[in-house]
């Protein structure tokens, strides 16, 4: 288990995060961390290491893309001095492209994604102790699907830019795969994005596993 | 334009054809029909034949079946003793099969589908001038998705049906497929069933097209 | 068919050009484009030019007369830089005439009128590709009826800045005057102005028609 | 004054008549004879005089056409046995037939609507002391509007039923016919119907004027 | 008569004249003159006079005191530039001391009531025609209780400034007293201070027999 | 201190009573005792004398007479069998005379209120330990106001009867009338019968004292 | 991990059972099976072993003590007939005891709990698989508290009743005990019965954990 | 009775002093104090001792510790010029290092506390008549509870600071524990903070019976 005692650990990303967390502050009492993986994540924590009192912030916000984060970075990241940083975005960036094509001033193109996450990895390394970088994904099997095949090139430009840095990597779209095997996407998520808690506990399980969490304990 | 004057035109189906309509009652002043396809049918029935006086009759029900539909047959079919009559029903029989597949309660398999479709054609023709049978859709482009697999091997039974009844009838998925060469589908539903605005005019437009509708009448 | 590849079109009028759209962007997912002529517009033109990508956005607001559009010409028409534009105004400037008769201050008179949109049209000539300007109706048969003899003038100042500026003439009173040869006006709209689906059909059909849209593409 | 001590009189209609009343007991405390032309008469009887004590029942119902009343006669109008009996019907009668011109079941003809509304004066003239009867009406100047035309029709059958019974007789339609001399309709009702204030004043004047009220007390 | 062609008549006071009137401007469409006097006051003058197209206002704000008058003086009264202006205030100012009697600084004694009042009607009377003074009132019909017998001083108060400006004066305890001496305070206000539609009608009546209003136009 | 361990305590009445109290059943944990006399008592009973452990239930219901308290009798009062049993009823009954002068069948007349009353305690005195009766009251100084002299006439009837009956009495009248010597009406109650927490504690220590509540304990 | 293909997984219990599941159905899309410990049991069984396809109702209804599960025994527990049945009662059968003390009706003492929940056991093995008796428990860390006390007890007598019927057993106060050794009450819940997501957690885990869940596949 | 003739009496704390009073004037009409123990104070000084003219004001803001207090103490306080300041906080400064454990940037501990609350205490006596500080307290019988413990210790801090600059002192822990003898916790407070009615009872009492109320009078 890679977190300590009283370490701080912050998720930032788009609706997927957030899930009616509460704002601005997104911790404390009464469902501050929304209903989404961040809570998961957070409940884990408590029940099977209360000794280690981890802190757990939600700065998700829903709709946001890559471009937005750059925005809030200096005062939802920076300033919070997070022991342990994780990052998930870039479902938005591509979503619009494919929702809304007529309207190019919502799209982020894979140049503009690539360079500010890049850019916010870096200001973030200075602060912070650990960073986690999630890729975006697409709740569909098929590969060959258009805009499951742009969200796995996105997802592959956060691989390299975690090489790039020595960050910890999880592949949710690995992750999702693998239910795949079994499950049909609308069984997980409607609209193929924001899933149930089924698909909730397979991005909390990826965050947990990946930190050496004992499940058993 | 096979509509005549005074004629009662009844769609029935499930949400796609509900859309909010009033209840009991799926006709009268503001917006009665609902928000859908059948709503824009009236309107050009209503645009460009006001002479014709085609009165259009809304009895859709969200998340209904076939299963549903011959339970509220004798009152909301029969009773209503329309000119003409159009049935889309399927989407729900199918898509429980994909999104809730441990219920299996909530499915209707094929065998179920094709012989109350069949019972309820054969019931409404003693009563009705016309029938038009239209497929189930899913706004999926890969023919070999399985949900959409699904979907077309119900829509080929609506054509048997269609086929042995000599009614008239209308292959939506066709439509939507026309349209998905240059959108992904996410621009039409992000569920892939219920559509926007453009989603329902496809729907509308291939109903209309149907019965010699005179667009620029 | 005139409008080409990746043209963004742009409507601004009052409430019947305004139904309910989001704000303060007038375009995006979930019928942000609102439920009237000026989404029906988009409907067909995605479900039957989706290869073209028009971009279409709406700026109507409720309640707006020809004197609150100059406020915000600005900010919602010359910066968004549209190629086309397409203006409806008028019904409120005199409507309030007829309504509050004794609050001259809620009146625009023909003089500020037709001064004022001369003026906008002229601003917006010199940064938009095209311009349709379309009249303000008011939906009842009689001609000698004092609001709508008061309409018809406005209707024929409006085509007079049509011709000077040798933009697109849209007379939307000649498509209601067509429809009410058949309908009472109670049947579009109980109040002759807002219509129901039917009457803002005749609106889309209107300006669809008029730059060359096939319907039977 | 023709109201004598302690009296029960009340009125029976539509929408125009029910104004937000109290239900099913159309008095008592807090606005319980809603805000139309009944409460003001009610406020003027009180007003003018209170040593009367005249008690006013409001049974109107929004929507309602003659064939309604029919339904609901015996307990709103016969077990009430009211002093006087204040009819005013005949409105949507007409309406429906504007509005919704294909739906014929929603439609009372002159035949159905002269027949019912003879029968239920001639019932009310067994249990009751004096019976009003009060026109439909249209705010519509031109006499020549369909709409117009055809609700002056109705008036005169009421006018008919009035003399046979004896009974007293307004005609609202005169009462509004005045003031559209200084007024355009839409001042007084949007939708040719539904009076403000300033209409609802014209309904109570009718009714007080005909009763000899002195307004001067 | 005394109102001319097109004057402006504005009220301003306390909750009795706001009555849920529209803000911030109290006149136009859709009862935004509230409903009370003021409302049934402009009902009277556009159903009897239309020829004479006054204007009506109404600035009452609920819970005013002649406190408050003042502080919004200039922008309510002064530069609105009425022909007529009415003022009905105290009622509050008296109240307060009888309902909250621990806490001064919510009363307005006479002292202040009498010079604020005064200093209004002066300022008001370099930018008005007519002024009309209204007096509070308490619908107590014994006058020697306590809180009447107090408003009844702020009552000769508003004598004295309308006596000393020459402005028209309304006695409305007097016009109330008249009615108790056959109804109950509670019949017509449960608080003896907010009238239902009967005390407003009162109040509308002695301010239209004031001014010549004749009823049988 | 009359009240016994364990012993059940009913209150029944009107709005005074009621004052939001849960329904069906008037007990239980937040607030279903409502917020007004019958909680405060219940209160001081569960923090002054905690080991008697008394159970108080509210059986008020808003806007009940007499005569609505014998409708439900057996239910609310018989079926219940309480140890001891109050009941204030009465300020309706003579209310309606006066807010509602013109309805007689709201009103319940002396000879109706005595006769009720009287078979009420007959009937509960069968099944109930001790009964303590409440007169109606009016917070009202003046003896010779009409309203308040008839409520002391069914305060006195209540006594008669309490006096046959042998039961507690509870004169509320006197104990407001003491406040009143220093306080307005206002001050408790705008209507002079729905009292604020001053008033509801004025009933509250009238019913504790009279059963020997000791307050310092 | 002993669940099998296809089975369905039946919880009944009290509010930390329902947690806002739908009704009267407790299963299918959107949220019905609540926001409990049921939800997270599904959400790892849908995401661990989708190849299972276990099917997971959920029947707690808030406020039930076993007094109420014995009425509807029969529909929602035998009518279901599920594989696995699991039943966590007696948290209300024990709090009423303590916090409303003065309301024996409410009560439900350990003769009732145990012979009640004895016959159920007895009737549900006749219909079903599997039974899981888990205990009810309070979030109290001290054993000597007079309603912890009483909890363990009741807790014992689930457990004799699981060893008398041979059924599973899970004991939830020992699990949350471990909890308690680092955290305070208030830390899983304010009012030590209803907890946040980490005490929710500890109740899925004490589940999955006994049926031989792997937390790694 | 030690308050005297038409002092002002300010009450400031956290929720268990707010109660839902109104803001940002905590005093006046319709349930301004709240409903928790500062509006039964002001009801027993009203109902008791009317012709003190006792002026109750409330400034109880929920979740404020210490550290909130400081904020606003010159404008909630100082400004207020109370002729008697009654001062209970510290339950949340408190709470929180037991139910967050983790967020330490909530928790107040002792030595802020003691440091602030003297501050507090020095900064009013300069402008204040009389001061009364009260405990926070647990509803916890307890003593040797982790958080009851550490609230009696911030507790005798109160106390501390009372002796030093010579306040009155309530311990309402003390008047919390003699209930606790008698009733168990959750028959006061779920969460053993937020009392119900019986608690709130408990508080005034304290307060009143240390200022020499006669309950009598």
């Amino acid at each position: 288990m890679q977190l300590e005692k009283n370490q701080k650990l912050l998720f930032i990303g788009d609706s997927v995060t957030d899930c009616e967390r509460e704002k601005p502050e997104g911790e404390g009492l009464f469902q501050a961390l929304g209903n989404g993986y961040v809570s998961i994540v957070n409940a884990f924590l408590q029940a099977n290491y209360p000794e280690l009192g981890i802190r757990v912030v939600n700065k998700g916000i829903s709709g946001n893309k890559v471009r937005e984060l750059k925005e809030r970075w200096q005062e939802d990241v920076i300033d919070q001095s997070p022991d342990w940083l994780t990052i998930m975005i870039g479902i938005n960036d591509v979503w619009r492209q494919f929702d809304t094509p007529f309207i190019p001033d919502h799209h982020v193109d894979m140049e503009e994604y690539k360079n500010t996450l890049n850019e916010l990895v870096s200001e973030a390394k200075a602060v912070t102790g650990t960073i986690v970088l999630m890729t975006p994904y697409y709740i569909e099997a098929n590969p060959n699907d258009q805009m499951r095949a742009t969200m796995d090139k996105y997802g592959r430009a956060v691989k390299q830019i975690a090489d790039k840095h020595h960050t910890i990597f999880i592949d949710t779209q690995a992750a999702f795969n693998k239910l795949l095997e079994n499950l049909y996407p609308a069984a997980i998520a409607w609209d193929r994005v924001h899933p149930n808690e089924t698909g909730h506990t397979v991005l909390a399980k990826a965050f947990l596993n990946e930190i050496g969490f004992d499940w058993k304990k």
